[in-house]
């Protein structure tokens, strides 16, 4: 038998940093103001090609997500199918939307115009699906909100994980307190029990919890500098980024707001900017910790319990923030 | 505000018994000896109109369940949508499959020949939504197996449930002991949170626990009348219930076997063999009690807690078994 872990390396090996050809990403998103970032960096990106955009409640209801998607199609000029997702979670109650964090328009409320575009009939899962399955081992999904979506891909088409090239998702707490409970983040208590499928499911999964995404801080200098030099991307980022900025300001953070997504899609481009560690990862989907994402080495589960046989998973622990701020500047004001 | 049961009550008055066109019903099985009678029965009722038959686990894995439904078509000689379902539970662990009650193949190990017949290439949620949506209002789901074909239809389409016509779902005790644990019935273990959604939803749901479906006797007598003046139907009928009688004599059940699924078929057909109660229904997803069926009342449900906002469900109370049986053998008989 082959150790899972020495497949996970091989496939590290062969298809990680060193190949610079541009990674297939299908984005599932809910801007937001970070995912707004995370997205317009990856239309930006030479390293990234990205083959759709799938919509999710979260930072705002799903149909705004899916509004915004199409908006964010206007800004960049990029013609890609966006596929609406679930309006509310797997199984347990949609958590209320935190028009505080991103605006009531999720983009600061610099309430842009509606885009012209329109989402395809079929929905976010089916849209997974199709595009997976027709391009077995060349899509990373890269998951930014809750993992509602990627359950039902997966609930859909049983074979869908060994065609998927990886999966990274920006969500939980491990170290730090959560942001929606002492123990969970929005991301995962949005809906807990996907989260435990996506990340107990045996594929090449990689969780950036917001222990990583502390670390990278989005400065007013960065901004302005953006602003400045990334034409009217620049501008947009800037903009929608006040409301966000001031949020954190008000809880005190005030050396830069947390860059959340944005540090997540920089591991797709370029993963030797982190450390990781290989866990097997199962999230509380009930009781007063539901949404804690609980992350077991190996040598605890593979005995009998609530472990056992859950694969290892790949979590983010450091990151070397300036070089992913200045990834994000590189490809933002290149354009 | 006009109150819901009201609402229940005219639609059943203006779509009930007293309407004789054919019903349309889209079947979700796991066949399985009962469910291929329900099937059968449903293919030989003028009564309804089967407009495709989708897969799930249960009585077997969902692979046979495929292949069974197709063998099925094959008996009946109808050329109807066959769509396969998941390979197992919304979140929870799948049960193991129970093949000392159906038998290896699902069909009292006669071992029938595989049909030539292929399912669609869409997966069983995107065939109920693509089905339903089509014909708003007109569609019945039978469902006789665990619930998780409907439970990702209805992630997949937030519009379903208000475009179904009604729901028959066969699952769940009360008053009497579970066939899988002292409280569950394997419908609902099978998949405890598909149920406690499909259960909870705000539509025409009408649930057949086993208390009534144990009131129905399938006998020695019975099947021996039907494989006799049954034609190929009745004779199938008759070989493929042997191994499942013989499994309820092992355990006691000498007057001839429960039958489970046809009665909720018969439901479909004729609802005054029944009488009914209205409860708001929720489904236990942890713990011991795990798949227990809990239905309050009313007057319970109406102050914060579990049963806040659930809308009230029908489930069915009593049964005039001699009226299905004989329902039954009709359309058995008559074709």
């Amino acid at each position: 038998m082959i150790n899972p872990r020495n497949i996970v390396l091989m496939v590290l090996l062969l298809f990680g940093n060193n190949s610079r050809a541009a990674e297939k990403v299908l984005i599932d998103t809910d801007p937001g103001v970070d995912d707004a970032l995370a997205v317009v960096f990856a239309f930006s990106s030479p390293d990234l090609e990205v083959v759709g955009l799938t919509t999710i409640f979260g930072n705002v209801e799903t149909d705004l997500a899916t509004r915004n998607a199409l908006r964010l199609l206007d800004l960049v000029d990029r013609d890609v199918p966006v596929a609406e997702g679930a309006v509310k979670p797997l199984y347990s109650k949609k958590l209320p939307t935190p028009d505080f964090v991103h605006g009531r328009d999720g983009f600061g409320e610099i309430n842009l115009p509606e885009s012209e575009r329109q989402p395809l009939a079929e929905s976010a899962a089916e849209f997974i699906v199709r595009t997976v399955m027709a391009s077995p081992g060349e899509i990373t999904l890269v998951v930014l909100g809750p993992m509602t979506n990627i359950a039902l891909a997966l609930a859909l088409e049983p074979d869908l994980a060994s065609h998927v090239k990886r999966v990274v998702a920006m969500g939980g707490v491990l170290q730090v307190m959560g942001n929606v409970s002492p123990v969970a983040s929005a991301n995962i208590l949005g809906d807990a029990h996907a989260a435990d499928i996506v990340l107990g499911t045996d594929w090449n999964v990689i969780l950036v919890p917001a222990d990583t995404t502390r670390q990278v801080r989005v400065t007013d200098q960065w901004l302005a500098h953006v602003r400045a030099n990334g034409g009217k991307q620049g501008r947009f980022i800037h903009d929608i980024s006040r409301f966000y900025r001031d949020f954190y300001r008000q809880g005190g953070v005030t050396d830069g707001f947390y860059n959340h997504d944005p540090t997540a899609m920089a591991f797709v481009v370029d993963q030797s900017l982190f450390k990781t560690e290989q866990r097997a990862i199962r999230v509380v989907t009930d009781g007063i910790s539901i949404g804690d994402v609980v992350a077991a080495k190996e040598m605890h589960y593979q005995v009998a319990g609530p472990w056992f046989g859950i694969p290892l998973a790949t979590i983010t622990t450091e990151v070397d923030a300036d070089g992913v701020m200045q990834m994000l500047e590189a490809a933002l004001i290149e354009r």
